[in-house]
């Protein structure tokens, strides 16, 4: 095929070595690999029954209608995004929350994962003035995807270390470690998962609202990614309250509402922000995808996605959350395993105190053996310290079939079992 | 709503003077235009009552079948593309033109303009050996998306200058001139849109056969932007032939065929620039967008696609092309304008020659008359001189209503003659 290509210092990025694409090179393996998957990794979301039919009874109606099939696939978008979903989704949000959005507010992505690239290289990076901000993230562990969305040879990020509080029953819960935490100039932007992707974990509404309070002083944006969140999908099992103001920037997604495949994230964010994302939308992609927002949009307007969140799919993580934290009682006894206090999102984030071998040496073990989960590690973007903890977890995704969650758990316990007994 | 938010070098990209960012805009300027609008701006395609009825067929069929949507929807993609797509169109491309391919020779992205942005910044920019290679874009006007994409502050395109023939019937043809055209290693990359966005000139067989030897030879890449062309959507009225061997990286799109709302772009490379698409992907965006590939798939798998490119959409363009030409004549009769022989795409390029004022002036004058086409001189990546030819053309996009095309050609001739009046 001739000689090897030359690739700039730009494509570097893209070498094969990162975290996310494991991730999302895992997430096809089942097709390449001989016997029993377990597919536990990644961050699909379920196929809920009661959820797809509603989705599949939308694109039918648009299918059967050729004005409306033609908008949705015929015409490029604006490149702010779909006007109905923006529109909608602004006067949702007012009503809801009073929050004081029109469309000018919103702005539609290809993913969250490109809304983050874009949010965090805008705010963070190189400056004008010759400095180099960061982004701050207040509590580790914290999303794999951020970690590679740097442009620089330097890091973008820098984390920052969690108290743990162990509870009764082998939970424990990661805080924010307030008092060593200081938001200033040196940071371009602030930024929390809620519910957190890998943990599960809802950063508190005071811990919220204290962030909230240091960014604004700070002069410093605070990023709250909830894309497992609030208002939609919604897959929070405590009493946790959404917040915007003019100093936040909200990254939502369709997602893990069951449709990953159209590939829309949305921003809310004042209109300065909006109005860069919708110049890069043009320049990076000339228009964001329309499928998604079309087919969501009607949805949006009388209230029946918020119906679905609240009725069928938060039930629905519920139910699954509480079989896998019994599954993992039942299976794990006799380890010493504490369970984040899962209080979101689709995934248990397990914590073998003391575990012999790296949660990297774990991964490999269990993807021989056909159990695809995430190792620890990558959730840390930006804490180099060399903290045990940091190689002792797994991420597991509870979102599939609740037989291939126990069969998977089974075989992780054998796994980490024979780990603990080798040393 | 606060002091005004600091953005980072990198986002100084996105203002709002691109020309991308005006023609994206503008496509949705007729929501909020008053008075009667004719859209010959940006790039949409034509809703094709029998392409689009087929399309709705196969989302009818999807979204009827649980599974199929769930798929579709429900599922991220591998970060390479859908498996199926990727298969269907190597063996496709084998099939058709004997090409060596399989599917770790394809990508998909959201759509040709990330390609665009992934394939320059990875060939071209800045280097570990410290040196800045540029794009070579032989032959310009050449697409007006590519301009934005660099990442640095320094350019990296630069454009060459073309011959132009003046033909019978007041046609006239750019050609690549060759004899002033040197490729080596001081590029990264050369790129030509094939056929031509913005002039629908097609590049001709011997003239790419020799671009593709000089680039082989040099070592240098060679981009084919094959958007409009070969072998889907196929809107190219010569008899020219799709060209591909190891030293070219071909882009196709989805969206001339009728589907830009899904953002399907296609990228046919050796593998180990795929590895790179697949990673950038995973880190940009997880997944690429799995709908239109999903939807389209089955259509190459029985080569029922190209009988519709064949039969149906190059067809329905050559009348229109054929139609506005007759329009340009009739209404335009009494100025100096040339055609440039319309050889493809969905574009005619009109060169008033001496025009009075720039294609700027004429665009601004034509937008507040509801005329939207795009003005000539954004068209010149990296082409500095100062070449009066730059200000004297527009780009009339014929996809839409004849009716709509027909008033605008006469209002554009209305405008165009008060300014050589007024001189």
């Amino acid at each position: 095929m001739g000689k090897t290509m030359k690739f700039s210092r730009y494509a570097k990025r893209f070498d094969s070595g990162s975290g996310t694409v494991q991730l999302m090179e895992d997430l096809g393996a089942a097709r390449r690999t001989r016997g029993p998957v377990y597919m536990l990794g990644g961050g699909n979301p379920a196929h809920i029954p009661e959820v797809q039919s509603i989705f599949q009874r939308e694109m039918l109606r648009i299918a059967s209608d050729s004005a409306a099939f033609g908008r949705m696939v015929g015409d490029y978008d604006v490149p702010q995004g779909n006007v109905e979903f923006t529109t909608a989704l602004a006067s949702l949000l007012n009503r809801k929350f009073g929050w004081p959005l029109g469309p000018e507010n919103i702005a539609i992505t290809n993913g969250s994962q490109s809304s983050f690239g874009l949010i965090f290289n805008s705010l963070a990076g190189e400056f004008d003035d010759g400095r180099f901000r960061r982004v701050l993230l207040p509590i580790t562990p914290e999303y794999i995807g951020y970690s590679d969305v740097g442009i620089y040879d330097k890091p973008l990020f820098e984390g920052h270390r969690p108290t743990i509080a162990k509870l009764p029953g082998g939970f424990f819960k990661y805080h924010i470690d307030l008092d060593s935490l200081t938001i200033d100039d040196r940071y371009g932007a602030v930024c929390v998962s809620r519910p957190t992707n890998p943990t599960g974990n809802v950063v508190t509404d005071a811990e919220l609202q204290e962030l909230a309070r240091r960014c604004r002083e700070a002069d410093v944006p605070l990023v709250i990614d909830g894309a497992y969140g609030l208002p939609f999908p919604g897959i929070i099992f405590t009493e946790a309250q959404p917040l915007w103001e003019p100093n936040i920037i909200l990254c939502l997604s369709l997602s893990k509402l069951g449709l990953p495949g159209v590939r829309a994230g949305i921003i809310v964010a004042r209109p300065e922000f909006i109005r860069l994302v919708r110049n890069a939308n043009a320049i990076n992609s000339l228009a964001p995808g329309r499928v998604g927002p079309e087919l969501v949009a009607a949805l949006l307007e009388d209230d029946s996605l918020l119906d679905l969140c609240n009725e069928i799919i938060r039930p629905y993580y519920k139910r699954k959350m509480e079989h896998v934290v019994d599954c993992v009682r039942s299976i794990m006894g006799d380890l010493p395993v504490w369970i984040h206090q899962p209080e979101g999102a689709l995934f248990v984030w397990l914590w073998f105190e003391n575990l012999p071998i790296t949660s990297e040496q774990l991964y490999q073990k269990l993807k021989d053996r056909g159990v695809f989960i995430l190792a620890g590690h990558h959730f840390y973007p930006g804490l180099d310290e060399d903290w045990p903890h940091k190689y002792q977890c797994i991420r597991v995704n509870y979102a599939t079939d609740i037989a291939v969650v126990e069969q998977g758990l089974k075989i992780i316990a054998d796994t980490v079992r024979e780990s603990y007994r080798a040393t």
